[in-house]
């Protein structure tokens, strides 16, 4: 179905480009100064864990279960914190390691350790020639990056409504053994704001990879990170792996950079017994031990996952707003033209927008020209290679809501004008 | 010239043998539990650092210069943290980086680095065939386990009064381009408890590698570590590197495990122009952003260099008599006899202890049986293979002074059962 300005005759689409043109150029002039390039929590949200600051002080007893708290030992994290976490993800502790303040990092070490030494006995990958990563798209950058970083190569696999397009991915899994791993965000996805449905968990748990060191990377960055009215539900993939008979096949990171401090919360990652096991052996050599007294202090301050869920409230609370704000100035300024469509999630860091095929370099171009950053038109996608350059990302926690309906204002009016000029390109 | 044991007639020898051999059944009923192993300081040294812990509370600012210590960014680490860290070290804020609390962790970051991406515009490491590591031995295990994870051929470099053998160093480095690399403690090393001479340093910083991803990792763990009356003094070796003409051929790196909380410090490292900008690029695809909260609390509890050493007094005042407490067990019980070597540091946390060959082994096992925990024979080896099985690694802090006393005691008869045993031996 056309849009609104490709029903246009071409003198009124020439009249709206002006029209555009001069409302952007009063734009300029404010000069303005706006961010909505990545998914920051804001001042606002980050004031919420200040209290964790006063939980540890020079009387606490440094010590936690078997462990000593300020001294090396307990590398696998320790006891209440891997608890926290165990419950955070709804595993066993015991499949548990939390290290560090950043999942990135875990994830990262993984990689490298595959890359260096080889999983599960396997050879390492440099010995194994080219290997291949699966990266649903749109998708995470930083996760691109770290396997793009590693001459890895990236492979795009579309991303759908309930989550990654399991059809390509099984087949590639199954068929080619040098598909090694898959990037995944199953909840409130990095930047759809999508939850795997269950048929697709299922699908995931029921992999029988060509290669047997091929690993489901399941990032589930915002697990307790819903700010709507109803929690999205994803299936446990530990329990559907184990239900379709399978065994090594996942790694699941999580992180309280979101809840707490962002690069100051506490990291985990879990896996099955023999997977976790490995990761232990692998860490040994990279890591005398983490970073203990911010595990102390996260599992006093934040207790267990009711702690967990009464914190993130507050948090949404203060995010909520920002997204209704997106969707209504979205809503009111592009609803009615037919040029765009974006997502409404239930949660998570970000709203996913498609406009017109072409647009998005020029809008996020426009965008910066006006004063307004905007996440690189591209970035969630493999090597910045978005094929219908279409996609933009859009972070609306960081700014205050009077800055982001500026931002918004401004971005309606970006996003009309390229696509104006797009229609207009196409009658030659 | 032989020691008392091999001085001893046949029958004599025979009598003392079965008179240690009592001792050492005596020392069994007694069923310890006492620990020399690793290098960990004592409760009472890790509870100095407790009063870091009340600097930060709800109501601290938390930024820092430009820095916003709560949130994303600076990857770098915070400002005051890295002037903290320049000083520590004697180098300029802007080429330290200060990331996580693991100083270990950056040296094995940078070596997978090389490996996997390569340094300096060289190929990564897995694309150049096999590659060496120059291991001055005794030293440290840690470091030796790191290259040899990733396969890199470790060879072993003898230890002198004054560092490394540096003609072999320097044939070595400048004569094979396989060579890409050298672990050093150059002050108060572990586990020899020596000082880098000025002309050691000064040949280091000479040095015209062949390969030029070649890069010295100085890991200066000890540089604020003096317990006793005179701090040996190491000469700058980016300053010599100056001098020297030479430019990007060293890492150095610092944590302050071992001044605040082991496994909870900060930890940083330093390099040239060019290659502390290549360390941050590499850094930051796996590294979103570092524990600021934890550098915030060491820059305001520390301070500053003069902080840092008040604060190390204290560390002296608690760890000098342990040392002590080596020196004089060692010295009555076999300073007489011949048949053992130790050092004797003014700094650090390790005392060295050459016995007879072939007795390492030996005497760990016998010190494990009378439940004597001692560093594995040959780990301050590569590969763990010490030539002579004559070096034992003695770490004095983390015991009581009263365990300690009792655990040289134990060490006092094993070392003397052992030798004599092998003088036995050696008659035939």
């Amino acid at each position: 179905m056309p849009n609104a300005y490709q029903s246009m005759s071409t003198e009124s689409l020439d009249e709206e480009i002006k029209h555009l043109e001069t409302e952007v150029a009063h734009l300029r002039d404010q000069h303005l100064k706006l961010d909505m390039a990545r998914g920051k929590p804001s001042p606002q949200q980050t004031a919420l864990s200040k209290p964790m600051l006063d939980v540890l002080d020079s009387s606490t007893p440094l010590v936690d279960g078997d462990a000593i708290v300020d001294n090396y030992g307990t590398p696998e994290g320790l006891p209440s914190a891997r608890r926290l976490a165990g419950q955070i993800l709804g595993v066993d502790p015991k499949n548990v390691v939390v290290s560090g303040s950043s999942s990135l990092n875990l994830m990262h070490d993984l990689v490298a350790h595959a890359f260096i030494n080889g999983v599960a006995g396997a050879e390492p990958f440099y010995r194994q020639g080219e290997v291949k990563w699966l990266c649903p798209a749109p998708g995470y950058d930083r996760h691109f990056k770290v396997t793009e970083s590693m001459g890895i190569k990236n492979v795009p696999i579309p991303m759908c409504e309930d989550g990654p397009d399991m059809d390509t991915v099984c087949e590639l899994v199954e068929g080619d053994p040098t598909v090694k791993g898959i990037w995944c965000v199953p909840k409130y996805a990095n930047p759809t704001g999508i939850t795997y449905s269950d048929e697709v968990v299922r699908a995931f748990a029921s992999l029988k990879p060509a290669a047997p060191d091929f690993r489901i990377y399941w990032d589930n960055a915002y697990v307790v990170h819903c700010f709507g009215g109803t929690d999205d539900q994803l299936l446990d993939i530990f329990q559907a792996v184990r239900e379709a008979g399978n065994r090594n096949l996942v790694y699941e990171f999580g992180s309280t950079a979101k809840v707490t401090f962002p690069s100051s919360g506490i990291a985990f990652v879990a896996a099955s017994d023999d997977d976790i096991s490995e990761v232990r052996k692998a860490f040994s050599v990279e890591r005398v031990s983490s970073e203990k007294m911010s595990q102390l202090a996260h599992a006093l301050y934040l207790r267990d996952l009711d702690g967990v869920r009464a914190h993130m409230r507050k948090h949404a609370a203060i995010v909520a707003p920002r997204f209704a704000l997106v969707q209504s100035k979205l809503g009111e300024g592009l609803g009615s033209l037919g040029v765009a469509t974006w997502s409404n999630p239930h949660g998570g860091y970000f709203v996913s927008f498609e406009g017109p095929k072409g647009s998005a370099k020029r809008i996020v171009a426009l965008m910066a020209d006006l004063g307004v950053k905007l996440t690189p038109a591209g970035a969630t996608w493999p090597y910045g290679k978005d094929p219908n350059d279409s996609n933009i990302r859009i972070a609306p926690t960081y700014p205050s809501l009077e800055d982001l309906g500026q931002a918004l204002d401004v971005f309606v009016v970006a996003v009309k004008l390229v696509s104006a000029k797009i229609a207009r390109e196409e009658r030659g």
